[in-house]
């Protein structure tokens, strides 16, 4: 249908959100007069508006994972050839860091950036333990419905989570990855990344055992 | 369809619901530096998204009533069995309360809490007498012509309740409950839950006296 | 289909619209703490949100004027009898006043007020005349052909029109004096109604006019 | 079908959308009390939610292009003929100066205004050229899809370019004309249309080259 490669869809939607969600975080602080709640209102509204669109346009073309998880689930499934998978993945790292630095260029700052916020409490691994789980299932539940509104639902999820979670969130290894290189709002340090993707992997595992218990 | 039992959906859809209201008061009062109306802005319309997205995905499992008058007036159709209505109303108590202590875990607060917020006077009652009337009317005319934009429908009516009523459409006898249990944004004093459950009550009555009157 | 008679339906939803305009502007100055431009934010969105839900349900009970010039309109096309439309007047009348006082009533407000913020420029009468051209050259469009998305249509308006007006939007006689009886957020001095009002169905008639013109 | 012509709409539909882009900056402006982000999430919010009625109830008549370098793109894929595209764009130019001068006459500002806000900085070019690529790319995608829910992606697709580029998504000369004849929040100075004009151009080329690629 489309000549476009699957991966470059991945790398391009990727780079598209962490652009979105990066920047909307830069203009919202640097507007917002030190009121972080606003910042976290237009920086939410925002990424899920961003997620709508890039899932729609670019789920037709390679299912728009955007998210290494969200391709390892599809691989457990078999949707997803090993070959597919380690593309995807390289695409959603690459887009990620690429939506990050297209950033910093725009907002002229510099390039190069480690994030010095610390996001280092156990809380904060719950948190982010139990929005993957949330986002996961979501996606399990609607692909098996193949309910046409599944982009409207990922939207909200992923806004109504940056609120209701601690951790705001961060469900995807690739994004968590990026967003230790921007020294923003959305910035986390480099040092609290590990327990992050260690508890959003736990995440999966979680849902593919009970997936699988329900299934039979 | 789905091998999920139906009592286990309402229990898991109001633990995400409460998660969702309680979690975004105490994140928008964290950072909103004291303007409320940023907070209650965020909170009405994470509360619709949440709402949207629950009721759309469990609904076509259990009905996503996520409330006990909900589930009280679809007893009285004859469309839940007795044991199916306690069922149902266990799984909403216990998922309600579930909801705010893991929002209370994942924002490091005591996990145990008594709401010290004052919620007494005629006023607030009447406007949940009002609120829980158009909610029950809403679920029943959407439901007689069998509207699929109904969780729409639901989700805006709650985002614009929290405004136009001076209870802030609470408008479900468990999800007081358990807002009690919450000494932040959206709680309420125990001592003033009964007259708020005894308004949402009588709201039951009229509209089914209502509901009745105007089918013959 | 529905045992309601329709012009309860106009009473109803005008009452319910009212409702929302009124009492978020109440809660809105109540919290924002002197920050306007969220009060209208949350105004605005409530409104359009209110009329989105309401437009959907009465719509095919009564057509949801909710709006004296909607139903003029409509009986110049021949839509309503005269019987018919000064029945609507009076319910969207009587509505809107009971959607103010009721709001008064949940808010422990005075329940008769008039209002005392002045309104009276020219170039607030431009922007409402603007306004009704507007909305009326839009429901009219709309109605030609008949397109299912038009409660969208019509609440996307009138969010818009409260930030792109300087009237913020008040487009329907009804409402207009309804609102000099609250001195509130949304309230108008009564001394300030006429001009508005014959802004209003000043459009009105431009709209016939040029609508006439076109369909030749 | 309709017998309004096809430039009248694109002159009507850009005048409407400058309306709402200027006249929300300006009530922001007065409104806000200083806090600049949320004067930008109310001038993002409008803007999209207008862009959306706009495209929905002018598509059918005109194609909604509201932008010459839509036009132009147009005309290269022979959708136009060269007639249509002069008088596409200079209904365009003219209606969106009309947009701004009504918003001068409805907020009492003087009609003849040079705004005086500097966007000069290599950094908002290529801000505008990644933005402008961005919403061509979506047109041309979601036209070869023919997809319905265009105007949705396109109001997303502004509501979020708002925050998330530097040069707050301009993307339009005729917009960018427009917006040098108000001395308010969307200004910008007339010195600095040029470079602003000139990545848009460059952004067309470019999705016009790729797009003949991906094509073969």
């Amino acid at each position: 249908m489309s000549p476009m490669p699957k991966w470059w869809a991945e790398g391009v939607g990727t780079a598209l959100l962490l652009m979105a969600v990066t920047a909307s975080g830069v203009m919202g602080e640097a507007l917002a007069g030190g009121n972080a709640a606003v910042v976290l209102l237009a920086n939410s509204l925002v990424t899920g508006a961003a997620l709508y669109v890039i899932l729609s346009l670019l789920g037709p073309i390679s299912g728009a994972h955007l998210n290494p998880l969200v391709s390892l689930m599809a691989w457990f499934t078999k949707a997803l050839t090993t070959r597919e998978f380690f593309a995807y993945v390289i695409a959603q790292l690459l887009g990620a860091i690429a939506g990050v630095w297209l950033t910093h260029l725009m907002f002229r700052l510099p390039l190069c950036q480690w994030s010095t916020k610390p996001r280092a409490e156990p809380a904060l691994w719950l948190s982010e333990l139990i929005a993957t789980v949330i986002l996961l299932s979501l996606i399990r539940l609607a692909s098996q419905r193949q309910d046409p509104k599944t982009p409207v639902y990922l939207a909200c999820t992923v806004f109504v989570g940056y609120w209701a979670t601690s951790s705001t969130f961060f469900v995807n290894p690739a994004a968590t990855l990026a967003r230790s290189l921007t020294n923003t709002f959305v910035g986390i340090r480099p040092i609290d990344i590990a327990p992050f993707i260690a508890a959003q992997c736990l995440a999966l595992i979680l849902v593919l055992i009970v997936g699988k218990r329900w299934r039979r």
